[in-house]
Parts: structure tokens; C-alpha cells; sequence
């Protein structure tokens, strides 16, 4: 099992790389990370979120929470439409992004040798809901910002 | 892979015991299971939802949501006390259920020749958020009947 400092450096970034990746390739918007921090209440709150769980060498789960004005511009742009309101259309997107910036950073974290498998991703939605990782291992979030509205991403694995 | 309904049969009751098992259990609460049935909507509603990823010889997602009115005579009933609200005590609570439900039909599973991995458990709590399975297989849900309301197990895996 690595250490938390290690984890913190290499285990982080690629997951907060494959979200800048994902939102460009996907739909053309510019995510701009905060600082990740560590998260002491793992508590995030949003209008909707995807989960994936990771298994592997470490467990884990990812989650990644949008504000409605802000998915409602990110799967705009995907389409190439404008899209208003929680419907099943965001739902898939988010689930869709979900298990792509899960792909993405699982991808680079197998060349640094470390091998995770991913579950199948669930969405939630409902304005202003909480979400809590469970565990007694540290719980990483990185903040992002668009053009029009914040998401965040957490990374949770076992201590 | 297994076929959808050799998976029917054999992969939910597994998890419909666990539920049934870690309820009476952990909380001495007597949960009545209702007909499981292929959800093609593949949404649940409710105020607190304990979600946690699988993966293995088949790769899926578990999901157990409740009514507030429910989770608080649960967990009041775990802990010999009443609670009321949305508390953090009752989100650990949620996620050591769904981790505890998860482990009971992974051993079941286990005996039966289907090995399973489990990743760390996300809880959701928000009035009325809506869960949603994101997969092209089926989606069965299990829902549950209590002396002070409902809740409902939703089993997902790939197809």
C-alpha cells in the first residue's frame, strides 16, 4: 500500500488531468483547477453527481459533482444544442464523463504500474444534495472552474 | 459472462438476503421485500442513498436508498436512540449498511463460484434525489417495505 504522501502526489493528478482532458476533447470547455485539498467534513454538495468505484491495488471511489448551470453548458457543448434542466439527456453525459476521466487517469496510473479496475458509474441528481465518501483514508477534492459555473472532483481510497 | 437470467435468479436473491440479513441484524428491524423487478427507467427516488462499486468476474454498481422517516427509526433502532435529521451520524450509518450489504452477498456470490471486489462506499443525501444506473444491462430493483417506510436495493450489472 503506498504511502498517503505519495498517493497525495502521484495518485491525484491524474485523475485531475484526465478532467481537464475529458471537458476539452468532449466538449470544448476549459476547466481551470483549484488547489486539491484535503478534505476533513468529505462532503461535497452539488446539483449532480456521477460515482464510479475503483478496485485494484487500492480501493477507492471517484466522484464528480456539477452545478446545474454548469453541466447544462458542458453537455451543450457536446451536442451542439442548448440544454435546460435535470433530464436523462445530462444524466447519461455525466455518467458517460464519469467513466471517461475514470478511464483516463486509470490509464496513466497502470504506466506508473499502479493497476485499478472500475466499477460501472451511477448518477444522482437533486439541487443542492450532499456527497459523502465513506472511509477512514484521506478523501482529496479538486475544485474547477468554467466560463459558467464550478464542478468538483473528489478522490477517495482506502488509508 | 453469465446470461441475464441465470443472473436474475442467482445474482439478486444474494443481495435481497444481505439486505434482509444486515437490516434485522445491526438495527432489529424487519424489512419485507416486495417483487424485484427489471427497471427500465433505472431511477429511484429518495432522501438518503448508499452507493458502492463492483467488480470482479462482472462489473456493476449497488445502490440502497431510503425515506428519511425510514433511515432515522433504522438507525435510531442501531444506535438505541432516536435521531431525526439529515446528520452526518446517519450518513456513516448508510455507509456502513451499504458496505455491510455488499460483503454479506459477496460472500453468498463467493460460495456460488462468483468472486467480487467491492470499492469504497458514497453516500447521497438530498430530498428527492433521483439515482440512476448508468449501463446498457439490466437494472433490478428490490424494493423494500418497513414498519416506518420504505427503501429500495437496486442491483446493476454490466450486460
Amino acid at each position: 500500500m503506498m504511502g498517503y504522501l505519495n498517493m497525495k502526489a502521484e495518485m491525484i493528478n491524474p485523475f485531475l488531468n484526465a478532467a481537464i482532458h475529458v471537458l476539452h476533447t468532449m466538449a470544448s470547455v476549459e476547466a481551470k483547477p483549484g488547489k486539491p485539498f484535503l478534505k476533513n467534513d468529505k462532503k461535497a454538495t452539488g446539483d449532480i453527481t456521477g460515482i464510479i468505484g475503483i478496485t485494484g491495488q487500492i480501493s477507492g471511489s471517484l466522484s464528480i459533482t456539477f452545478t446545474l448551470s454548469c453541466i447544462e453548458q458542458i453537455v451543450g457543448s457536446m451536442f451542439g444544442e442548448e440544454v435546460h434542466g435535470m433530464t436523462d439527456e445530462i444524466r447519461d453525459a455525466v455518467g458517460e464523463l464519469t467513466n471517461m476521466i475514470s478511464g483516463d487517469a486509470r490509464n496513466k496510473l497502470s504506466e506508473m504500474g499502479v493497476n485499478l479496475k472500475a466499477a460501472l458509474p451511477t448518477v444522482i441528481s437533486g439541487m443542492g444534495h450532499v456527497v459523502k465518501h465513506i472511509n477512514a483514508g484521506p478523501c482529496i477534492a479538486i475544485p474547477f472552474e468554467t466560463l459558467h459555473g464550478s464542478f468538483v472532483v473528489e478522490v477517495n481510497f482506502e488509508g
